[in-house]
């Protein structure tokens, strides 16, 4: 890790940052400039005037996304400000750029106040054909995505909810048919109830899971408790159904499937071997996981994921993003919904041609990923 | 003109734009991936937490400019909108980095609020190197430019101001070198007094000239004028020291300058011949500019400039913007002084080793400009 951070600080600073705007026209004439710039860009732009619809056509609009965040939630960081977002929205629009081909741009906002982050980003809006929001931390994020959908006819999406839901699910489709799992009978611990625990609760239940616990870091959200969120209290109404209470060793006693998305360490042997036969853990706390594989394993887990790339079965949202925003660009999407989601799911898990207990999901390196994601986004 | 609209209208459809975002390292690995995203890039942004100023040193900030535009006041189309505004915001970014090889982005605001621009604006600035305002028209563009400068710690300039008057200055200095003429004598009549007219009076006063007439639509701002805005109240203090009241052709009767920067045929041969000898023409109206060269080389005019390509001594603000924002990135400039700006015009007249009536200033493509320039901010 020494070694990787020393490598990373390294990258960053020979060359100063990761991103460089290009030009994809010459300019080495007086006539390449009349074209580019003067006189000549005044007729796209009065023509663009006339049919704003044009601006997809002939700008970067119709392949760029803006990379919103406001420094508050930076990976498992905290909340560091928006300058220390930079370098993590920077490899975020590298990783557009590699694997779909996106003209991403970080936007670090300094300010965390959610009406004044809604504003900024609808005022910037007009270069961006969509907006993926990154690092925003809980609860914010979830009013700050709601009213941007509404209010913006460009498609929205916190990559931190839904990248990850898309691409858990994914995983739990190819986990659940190996272990002979049925979504309406299963029952799911998700460990977690900030941005990502939420939005993979919704997406598993959307997707027909039927009986999913979710605990935070006091216990189980349960009618019991008196201090939740709003969020928690919407959590509370679509999860639980037996009205379970108390800690998280209490959640997992017989449960199918364990998705953690919260700190590490929080589940440990003794919890797995209480669990239902063929376990599936998710362990996706990085960099460390809330259970090591070879512990897990050896309690009698069948399937182990981690958000790791040193680990088989990696829980990574670049498997989903690129291709989520591909598709959406290509399709002039005017606002995501939570079917394409499933969807992309769908088309992730059998991207994997023979599933095994090592192989739920492809690498990140695969080609046809994106293509099979984005064909979802329609 | 015909082939010309078709012909950009053409590139800008065949390239979806002119600007693409470019990965400077390498993503073909996991290894890779461990360096630009995560867990590396988590050390980097921690380290950013710790200390704010290693963001120029170790991401896109310390070479990227916003190019922020509401669509108010496009080239000389008028108030087309944020849309419309992006080829235009894309061609200075593509100058910006042929240029400077500065990293310039297009920022196209959908609101013409003043407060709004101005908060919009603090909202994203901590991606950014520096700011270069754009197509706002007057008179909110003189407000946002100083707010904006009292309020971050990033330079801010609005190129319709400066970055004209620069260029006019460093022409205005060679030409009135080759006439003969005294700064401190001459008597210039600039026409128009929106964002360019303002901020070449100012500059030229600074610079030393005494005696400066400003004439806009209505006629020369004097006194006795009861419509005038806050703005042009405040050019009438600093302006027409006589107290001349009448037209433009009552302005230029004897002067020995001419800067247009209002409206195509406002000077007439007539005129040209009732100014003193060796007449300094600028007829920066684009692409019409106040007087035909022929016509006002016919009427005695000694030396001509405008805006145009296709005639000798082209005033083009690319032969400042690059260089300005290179010098300011490149010696972490807080903020813009007009000091600054009178050397980059001196320099930038230097830079022509001979000047004669023909060639007064620099054509863009010859090597050294943006460093001349440069070197004159810090």
């Amino acid at each position: 890790m020494e070694n990787v951070n020393e490598k990373a600080f390294e990258l960053h600073r020979k060359n100063r940052g990761k991103l460089e705007i290009k030009s994809k026209v010459p300019i080495e004439t007086k006539d390449d400039l009349s074209l580019a710039y003067t006189p000549g860009v005044g007729y796209v732009s009065s023509e663009i005037g006339k049919n704003k619809a044009l601006a997809r056509e002939l700008t970067l609009k119709g392949n760029s996304v803006a990379i919103v965040s406001d420094g508050s939630a930076i990976l498992g960081l905290g909340n560091l400000g928006p300058e220390a977002a930079i370098p993590v929205m920077e490899g975020k629009a590298v990783l557009f750029k590699r694997f779909a081909n996106i003209d991403g741009f970080p936007i670090c906002l300094a300010t965390q106040d959610t009406e004044e982050i809604i504003k900024a980003v609808k005022n910037i809006a007009p270069v961006f054909g969509g907006i993926n929001l990154e690092d925003i931390s809980a609860p914010r994020c979830f009013e700050i995505e709601r009213r941007l959908r509404e209010e913006l006819s460009i498609p929205v999406m916190h990559d931190d909810q839904h990248g990850t839901a898309v691409v858990v699910l994914a995983g739990i489709i190819n986990a659940t048919k190996l272990a002979g799992l049925k979504k309406e009978n299963a029952k799911v611990v998700v460990s977690g109830a900030g941005a990502a625990g939420t939005a993979t609760t919704k997406t598993l239940l959307a997707y027909g899971f039927k009986n999913i616990i979710v605990a935070d870091s006091k216990g189980i959200i349960s009618g019991e408790r008196t201090d939740l969120t709003p969020e928690k209290i919407e959590l509370c109404k679509i999860t639980n159904p037996e009205g379970m209470n108390g800690n998280l060793t209490q959640a997992v006693l017989g449960a199918d499937i364990f998705i953690g998305v919260s700190k590490p360490g929080v589940l440990t042997a003794e919890m797995v071997k209480t669990m239902n036969e063929k376990p599936i853990i998710f362990a996706l706390a990085n960099p460390v996981p809330e259970i090591m594989p070879d512990v897990a394993k050896s309690a009698g887990a069948f399937i182990v994921a981690t958000g790791r790339s040193d680990f088989p079965n990696q829980v990574n949202n670049v498997l989903a993003f690129p291709g989520i925003f591909r598709g959406a660009l290509d399709n002039k999407v005017r606002q995501f919904e939570e079917k394409m989601f499933l969807k992309a799911a769908e088309n992730l898990a059998s991207f994997v041609k023979e599933p095994s207990p090592g192989k739920i999901l492809p690498s990140v390196f695969e080609k046809g990923v994106v293509e099979a994601v984005a064909a979802a986004i329609k």
